[in-house]
């Protein structure tokens, strides 16, 4: 254990497309625990395109991090010292750790605190296991509700949460197509996500890629993406379509929202519902999501990547990964 | 009985706004009906704003008029003859008998003829309790859903199908805002149909009158509209609001569908759902919806308003009339 505690902060909210100089390099001392404190050395941070809203201060689900503050992320650590009986050094913990060397955990911070079981790979909590996993496990099963035989698109499709969504229509009986950026990825989407079918986003015509590959419409729209991916799915929904709103990364880093799609009335025509959720919002199933997810990964029915890029100093590069489509799957960094 | 049937057919494809040129006057004999058939008079024709897009050859939930026929439209008629077991000379029937002095029923059109409850004012089948009634009432108590004490906006609220949206919400204890063109129509709203508050979007600013109106934002949005009031209300959306697309007359006579809202994301942010609606999805319901509709009519716990043009050769105008705002409530032509 060093005695100095590194840090990004937040330097300035982004105009536009989030620059390494929004953030701050800064070495703080190791916080020491007090009574009841918990601190904890980070091992893995998690990289989420919806970090992009949290450096706006605007109104959201969660207040905006601070100027000046520790720039908020996912991470697991491992317990260095606790002064809280819950806790002993060398646990496995989850939470809202943020870019930075240690974390130091009392008040509130505790609660969302989680300990990792016994055996499960360190990363697997920030990943398919972890709010990502959820997000699509949850927003493909609650709101897209495919059923066998029905045809599922999903943008972002070899992202993180958008390979889990796939897969989880895979598993209950409909026909996949993904839309991603890049030959390499539209490969893996079919060859080891065994989706029936990859748009690449760059390479080919979208909308007729999805008039060929779906002739009888979409029944389910699990999108990451918005823009216009999601303009050229809702002109091609099928009768009683859901449209999950999952994300819009195509827009996280305009200085103003751009205009919506041209084809929203096809909902109408179509009598169509398109759903917004935050997978928060799904806290008290967050088990019964875990045990489903875990038990297809560990029975070889869901396939995860995970692009592990190394040292703290890379925080805000490996951020950008994100934004420019260069992570495979799951985006972290390990720390320590 | 006059041996001239007097039509309007469609004559073009409207390129933009929809023009009296796009339909064509005609004099045909008056059809004979033969064994089986039926021969109604029309006496009022009704017009709705969904009308356009039946004129444009675009794939939708109802096949487009054929150039050459006459405009369909929904209308109600007396039976002139009949050579039909189920239709006496004099009965009162409506249907979609289109823009002309007279309709002969047979095969499939007699099928949706449905005579007209004796003591029921014949023009109250194509308004309040006919599809525009039907239209507000499952649009909102299906998909909005409104609860005591919630906001509900509706655009377009002072049109035939906005009206009863609202008032049906005001039945069901929410807090009603209405939106419409013109401070006479606001003051309509407020006056006679009992509106908590209206924004006149032609003279107010639309998103500070929410703001102001709504302070914990808009639980259910029944949008006839689209466009910049459909942004604006998205924008001002609260915690699980939903957004009932019953149309957007702004994109009607548009001649490709202007890009959407800038604040879709905010279904995400807020959870919201928006849903779109065809109401001939509810036919099995319809004497449901009927009946509770006359109810509230008869009760005077529903107002509603007709504004009948008078003569068949007035037909395009009339139709006109809708997009220009000009109409007061439920637009009728009376043809005989």
């Amino acid at each position: 254990m060093t005695d100095v505690n590194r840090q990004w902060l937040l330097a300035a909210r982004p105009h536009g497309m989030v620059k390494e100089s929004d953030f701050r390099w800064h070495e703080a001392p190791v916080p020491t625990p007090g009574e009841g404190d918990v601190l904890v050395r980070v091992l893995y941070v998690s990289f989420d395109p919806a970090m992009r809203g949290w450096m706006d201060d605007r109104p959201s689900y969660i207040p905006p991090v601070g100027i000046g503050e520790p720039m908020r992320a996912g991470a697991v650590g491992r317990v260095e010292a606790s002064r809280h009986p819950g806790f002993a050094e060398g646990d496995l913990v989850q939470g809202l750790f943020g870019w930075q060397d240690y974390a130091l955990l009392n008040g509130a911070m505790l609660g969302p605190a989680a300990k990792i079981p016994a055996g499960m790979p360190p990363t697997w909590p920030l990943g398919v296991l972890g709010i990502t996993g959820l997000t699509a496990y949850f927003g493909m099963l609650d709101l897209g509700r495919p059923k066998a035989g029905e045809t599922v698109v999903v943008s972002g499709a070899a992202g993180a949460t958008g390979s889990i969504a796939g897969q989880i229509a895979k598993l209950e009986g409909a026909r996949v197509v993904g839309i991603a950026g890049g030959a390499e990825k539209c490969a893996w989407l079919v060859r080891e996500a065994h989706f029936d079918a990859a748009i690449d986003y760059r390479g080919d015509d979208v909308g007729a890629r999805l008039s060929a590959l779906c002739p009888k419409g979409v029944d389910v729209f699990f999108d990451n993406v918005g823009g216009a991916i999601l303009d050229a799915v809702l002109a091609r929904i099928a009768l009683r379509a859901r449209v999950v709103l999952c994300g819009g990364i195509s827009a996280y880093n305009e200085v103003e929202p751009p205009p919506g799609p041209r084809n929203l009335m096809n909902l109408v025509i179509q009598r169509g519902r398109m759903e917004g959720f935050i997978v928060i919002d799904y806290l008290a199933r967050f088990g019964e999501g875990v045990a489903a997810l875990r038990a297809h990964v560990e029975a070889g029915r869901l396939v995860h990547q995970e692009d592990v890029q190394v040292g703290l100093e890379n925080a805000p590069r490996t951020f950008l990964r994100l934004f420019r489509g260069e992570n495979r799957g799951k985006q972290l960094l390990q720390v320590a």
